[in-house]
């Protein structure tokens, strides 16, 4: 058996200092092969420096998803072709820096598959993300059955079409991008793991990450307003997902959630 | 303390089943004292017939909240203006058929206040949900500090502030829409209890609600596709809030998923 | 010196009778080579059915272009793959029904090729149509440099990018969706003609073709409106359009408003 | 007769330059009474700054309106309330700085009415722009017949919507916000004078007032792109409107294009 870690989106300081105390203990306890975590508003919000990506990955992480917010630090442009430990996104145009799947080495030397792609519904419009997951997860497959896809989408009917789409072809399809946790994590009939939403890694009294009282401005008074990351204690939101080493089924997904 | 039990939006005939199935049990093991369902989708998906409505009465409910999909059988135009059991989005312009908030007697005697509002971000252009609040419970409250929101909205972030604008001024702000249950209820500082999306009351084995290889088809051809109700068993996706009779605070919120 | 005329989105009954009554004049007038119409909105408002379609060939257009409504009459699925002179936008997903480019003779036995596109912004979510224009504008210049795009989208900055982005290439761009005329036709300065919005061919007395009490009921109550093809006189929209037989180059563009 | 000129959006430097040379001569040969502009892209294609405000009072123009951008440089925020001629839309928010309607003198003493509203349709989340315009214009009215709607929407439909949802009942419906000007200025029946878009006053060789390559860019890539207003020579985009006196009702509408 494989065991992988999925961390919601990690949200500013708050969500990076979340990393750092919980990766450890539960890497340890749960006997995790091969942690992985949305990295798109590790920068107080709003994408990612290198510096917030060397701490994420000091923390523990193995491999760092995106989403929306992948080029909002424009400095990620510089250094993500020579990271390839970052998954950006697999359906920009071809071109587009950076990669959107790759392969990784788990402790024991189980080979792991990862692909990000990002939703079309209320979302920038990118290459069709089904025909894309047609693409890429093939090519995974020729390496390895253990796949795991980061699904960075809004609408909760695009998620679920992705995952029964998928569902037998790849170990587990991970929503992310609305920074709140959905109670419906399951084992499709084919054997793909399945949530909506993993939830956010950042600052608990918050509206999604963000300062509650600029949001509230912003939705009173329809004005522009700099979002601020919020501070205070954290919420770490994850998913725990159990996948034969063989056949890349997955046979368990667990949701975690801790509090500072 | 008063209980009250709001189900997430219910979804065609498997829907209708559930509460059928589940309500009459939970009202005697849980000893709930008001009973509140989502109808907007209670017939086949789209809108709710006046025979869809005497169903869900007759199931159990007391009080049925809608959302987007409030027009979509038209004759409840004919009879929304007759059951004052029935509360549509209070934000739609002054005029529309039908009322955006009410008073309903528990089974005890107590007063409970129930608003109906939808979201703007990426929904229909109606007036402001928040300055709407601002009118409504101040209305409610001169009679009752008991007063549950069914905030119906697709963005996790107009969910939240929605929530943390109001908290300390109603018992209960719950999020329906998604069709997704989140796990992330809650009672905030204030009193006010919280989840971003009850969840779906229909079949289970569907993109919410709707049979999945339509909707894949869909995504997949992005051609007009005409979507049914998915068959076969039933979900049941609940909230069950309690909340003391005289300041109006909850303290304790629960979430129930029952499957067939 | 090759001579094209496209008119602006056929709209219902009105629009139809316009094609009957302006063209023949038109072509004998303006001695036109080529003749081609955006039919989407042939069938009172939304999609065209095989008998409209006859009807709009009969009334001597040569090419009919469609839109976003292209699948709203469900018989063209029956259709489109029969009858060559129907071009839908190319950006659907691969496998759909009918084709998105074409080559198409003129009276004097000169090849033009036609390709339709629709934007992504406020649109459908489709493949994107700059990169589908490199795909296909080399294709079609092995035949003929002879190239006319009707770009059926809603943003001006889409379409304005468009044609900038393929000035040289082709010999117009031609936007159509919005159903206003615009007043921007001109010649690039590599040669290409562009207009934001060809305009409508439909009743004249509406909003964009539709009965105008409907449309605005419909924006006061924010409820569901069946939307209706207004009556009356019609307004006929095109353009005219020089092209060099040898380089492709369009060298004037005339808008034509012709009233009942 | 009144003679009243609306200017579409400024946008930049080269917009800026074009009401210095165009609003003196236009006013003169004209014969104009009241001259009015959108400045909401003024300041390099995002907002008005003080500086913008009174070069553009200083060449001419007596009353400003405003959009979505109304708020892109804060310090507006600061002066909006002191300089009574800059009117924002009027379905912001009660106790947004600003107001969003006017009553001005004319040279010859004459009173003009001035409503800048804002769509709702592929735009922020305000108030509903008719039901606003049904509570200024009485207001308006009874002042002065003479009243003109500056109506900044994306839309084609809800402006037509609008202008025949309020024919009769004001001089005219001006819309703007596309930066294109339609080729549809006409009288509807009840005297008031329409046009889907005005166009922009800015930089001639654009999209819709920036760099081109940058839009170009964008659209390609999907990454986020910093805009820059673009150089060189301008066009000056407008309507002339004569209104009687005394009904309020339009006479004539005129559609102005200058270019450097
Ligand atoms: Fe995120
Ligand atoms: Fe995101
Ligand atoms: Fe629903
Ligand atoms: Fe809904
Ligand atoms: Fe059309
Ligand atoms: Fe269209
Ligand atoms: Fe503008
Ligand atoms: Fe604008």
């Amino acid at each position: 058996m494989i065991r992988l870690m999925m961390i919601g989106d990690v949200f500013g300081r708050a969500g990076r200092r979340a990393l750092k105390d919980n990766i450890p203990g539960l890497v340890r306890d749960e006997q995790i092969d091969l942690v992985l975590a949305n990295g798109e508003n590790a920068a107080g919000g709003n994408g990612m420096t290198r510096e917030n990506a060397r701490e994420i990955f000091a923390a523990g992480v193995d491999v760092i998803t995106m989403g929306n917010h992948v080029w909002n630090k424009k400095e990620i442009i510089n250094y993500i072709d020579k990271e390839k430990r970052i998954v950006r996104p697999y359906n920009y145009p071809p071109g587009t820096p950076g990669t959107g799947f790759g392969l990784f080495k788990t402790k024991n030397n189980d080979m792991v598959g990862v692909v990000n792609l990002s939703g079309r519904v209320f979302m920038p419009e990118l290459d069709c993300p089904f025909r894309c997951a047609d693409q890429v997860i093939p090519i995974l497959r020729e390496e390895t059955p253990v796949i795991l896809m980061d699904f960075h989408a809004e609408a909760t009917s695009e998620k679920a079409a992705m995952a029964y789409y998928l569902d037998g072809r790849l170990s587990a399809v991970c929503g992310t991008h609305t920074h709140v946790q959905t109670a419906d994590e399951r084992i499709l009939e084919g054997g793909t793991a399945f949530i909506t939403d993993v939830g956010m890694t950042g600052p608990r009294d918050s509206v999604i990450g963000v300062k509650k009282e600029l949001v509230v401005h912003k939705f009173l008074t329809q004005m522009p307003q700099k979002f601020e990351a919020a501070n205070g204690l954290y919420q770490f939101n994850a998913v725990i997902i159990d996948v034969q080493r063989d056949t890349g089924q997955a046979v368990a997904i667990k949701r975690i959630q801790n509090y500072e």
